[in-house]
């Protein structure tokens, strides 16, 4: 069947990295890694030999069953599965270093004393980075869901409502094209609800978190995104909700007006555009990531708008960043970000501009990096719409 | 100010748990224990030396100023920054091992050379079990907002509608009630976006995680909940939101009917709540949380169902949890679990039951210990609702 060559497809594509730097098995255990190569999650393991088939090592649910399928009630009992099938012990295992906690790790780092332990976190990344042509065409319909989503964002509003009222009726439209609510994020320490809605001078407000743009938050224990005031003519309301239509992160943002904007929006939201354009419309497999964010840099410096590009009190040192079952994925598109763009990458281009007294402007779209160039999965009207 | 001796009075339960470990020194960098320990979440840390004040090392936001805050770019600042306010390097450290990752944890702990590194996560944990109380306060408020959207619920019903349609709807009058929507869990394996809403034979269906019912879930990438199918005359319906109203997890679920149910489902239904008001009306601080959960399970036996109780396939192995800033907290309610309750401890009871053929019934309530006895948060009729 597809699924079953797909996750095999996948799962060979790590044996190849855990070949460069000479790992003979890798114990995979954290969500995303778990969809990743085995196309659900499990409270268990995966456990992938470099040269045989991979086991699951599954705690709950207690209903799937197969060959390659054990039973466990707590990991110590993988050691003897493995010598009972016959597959040797690992002499360089791979865990998920960045993920998982530092007892959970010690613990399963303990399970073969002899054994070599290396954090397999990057080299995961690393893989995930390439999206197969499944990924892609997941990318391509949850971005057909997310501009359907958005063309409803007009009905979406009422006069001397509040952005938090705003966002819940955009909620649930998100929601009634299919978004399955989840936000997934990579890292420990960043967490945002379904995504994020800024109107006026809230988008100014610095955040704890590496998102492209802050906002004060509801309460001090969600300090990201809407503030819950009223949204005010003359002000801008940028819409940035994460597209998890299928499991993959879809990313797009679009600005709505209350009335009309200062001609200075339209201008800033202007120099976005153009950006996001010469960017999609020069890179290609071989594009270095920081020429694409120094590009960025000298055409919004050249506009003038520098000292608010990517916000005002606290600006982000990025404009876009790999998507895939994570917001957060490799590539960065930052200063210093050597990676170069090869195909099947998946990336988000946010260049924003932050102007005090009226609020964000910009745009975001999800690009399929191609032998050909960028293909955009959340093409609609960029413009700024007015509500 | 109030909050400021709050936060001063948590360290101090924190300071008090070192003392009792010989720890002199917690860096505290998660966001559930930074909420708890200086009432925000930053990017950066929290270090608490216990002989003198807290000191928060801040990388964003950029905006927060004061004399016990550094600003600093990576953690290896804070050891001179340390040494020059003349505060001594830590002999003895505690850092949150059950929660940052490993390589995380391992840069950290490199930081004093010469100091003992322990786990602090089980003495966070223990500490925040009992709540102040501001926190019970915070609680009461969340479980009236609960049971004020939950009253709500039968106008979100339309027939013929799937359990996604419903949930869509009930999560926004959640949202309208002021659900800050995130739903903060314990450990890194658990997910779930705002709740769960289990519907006829779906509740049967086992999932990965540890929550008290499964359900099948709409995408391989989220196993548990809603599976989208519509809700069918001669079924129940369980609603089991998250109430996160303020940062505190509020818990309460109910059940509806579409339609009428056959007898045993009320009989079943009544079982659940005779169990939840037995051990309600006798539960008081020293009560071993085994004994309760060995009174439900005589109980429910007792009734005939316990092939049935929290669950089918696969049956949870607890009534209920703790609650905090997390919707897993200590104490759980289970077989072997012989923490006692306490004063100020705060736990959700949810005997559950699940008939094939029918749906999940039963209850959930938010309830706080008092000297008295156990106070309820999320007091509303417990019935079966017909919709």
């Amino acid at each position: 069947m597809a699924l079953h060559s797909e996750l095999k497809f996948r799962r060979d594509l790590i044996r190849k990295a855990m070949a460069d730097n000479n790992i003979d098995a890798a114990l995979i255990t954290c969500n995303t890694n778990l969809l990743y190569t085995c196309g659900q999650i499990i409270s268990g393991y995966i456990y992938i030999p470099i040269n045989s088939p991979a086991i699951l090592f599954i705690k709950r649910p207690n209903t799937i069953r197969g060959e390659q399928v054990e039973h466990i009630r707590k990991p110590e009992q993988i050691v003897e599965l493995l010598e009972s099938r016959g597959i040797p012990a690992p002499t360089r295992l791979m865990l998920e270093g960045d993920e998982i906690p530092f007892t959970e790790y010690q613990r399963l780092a303990a399970l073969w004393a002899d054994a070599d332990v290396v954090n397999g976190t990057p080299y995961m990344r690393q893989v995930r980075t390439i999206k197969t042509d499944l990924e892609l065409n997941l990318f391509r319909r949850a971005g057909q869901s997310h501009v359907k989503a958005y063309s409803r964002i007009p009905d979406c509003y009422k006069e001397e409502m509040t952005d938090l009222e705003f966002s819940i009726e955009i909620e649930r439209i998100m929601r009634q094209e299919g978004n399955l609510g989840i936000f997934r994020i990579f890292g420990r320490s960043m967490e945002i609800f379904m995504g994020s809605i800024l109107a006026g001078d809230n988008a100014t407000e610095p955040s704890p978190y590496d998102f492209a743009l802050g906002g004060a938050g509801l309460n001090a224990s969600i300090p990201v995104g809407l503030s819950g005031k009223r949204l005010t003519p003359g002000t801008s309301v940028m819409v940035d909700m994460g597209g998890n239509f299928n499991g993959y992160m879809s990313d797009m943002s679009r600005v709505y007006s209350i009335g009309d904007l200062p001609q200075k929006a339209y201008d800033a939201h202007q120099v976005c555009l153009d950006i996001s354009h010469e960017l999609s419309e020069t890179a290609k497999p071989g594009t270095v990531c920081s020429e694409m964010y120094d590009k960025a840099l000298k055409m919004v410096s050249d506009a003038g708008f520098a000292d608010c590009f990517m916000g005002t009190r606290q600006q982000a040192k990025f404009i876009g960043h790999g998507l895939g079952l994570e917001i957060n994925e490799l590539p960065v598109i930052a200063k210093n970000s050597n990676m170069e763009l090869a195909p099947n990458m998946v990336l988000a281009l946010e260049p924003k501009i932050v102007l005090p007294g009226v609020g964000p402007v910009g745009v975001e779209n999800t690009w399929i990096v191609t032998e050909e160039g960028l293909e955009c999965t959340t093409r609609s009207p960029e413009g700024i719409i007015k509500l």
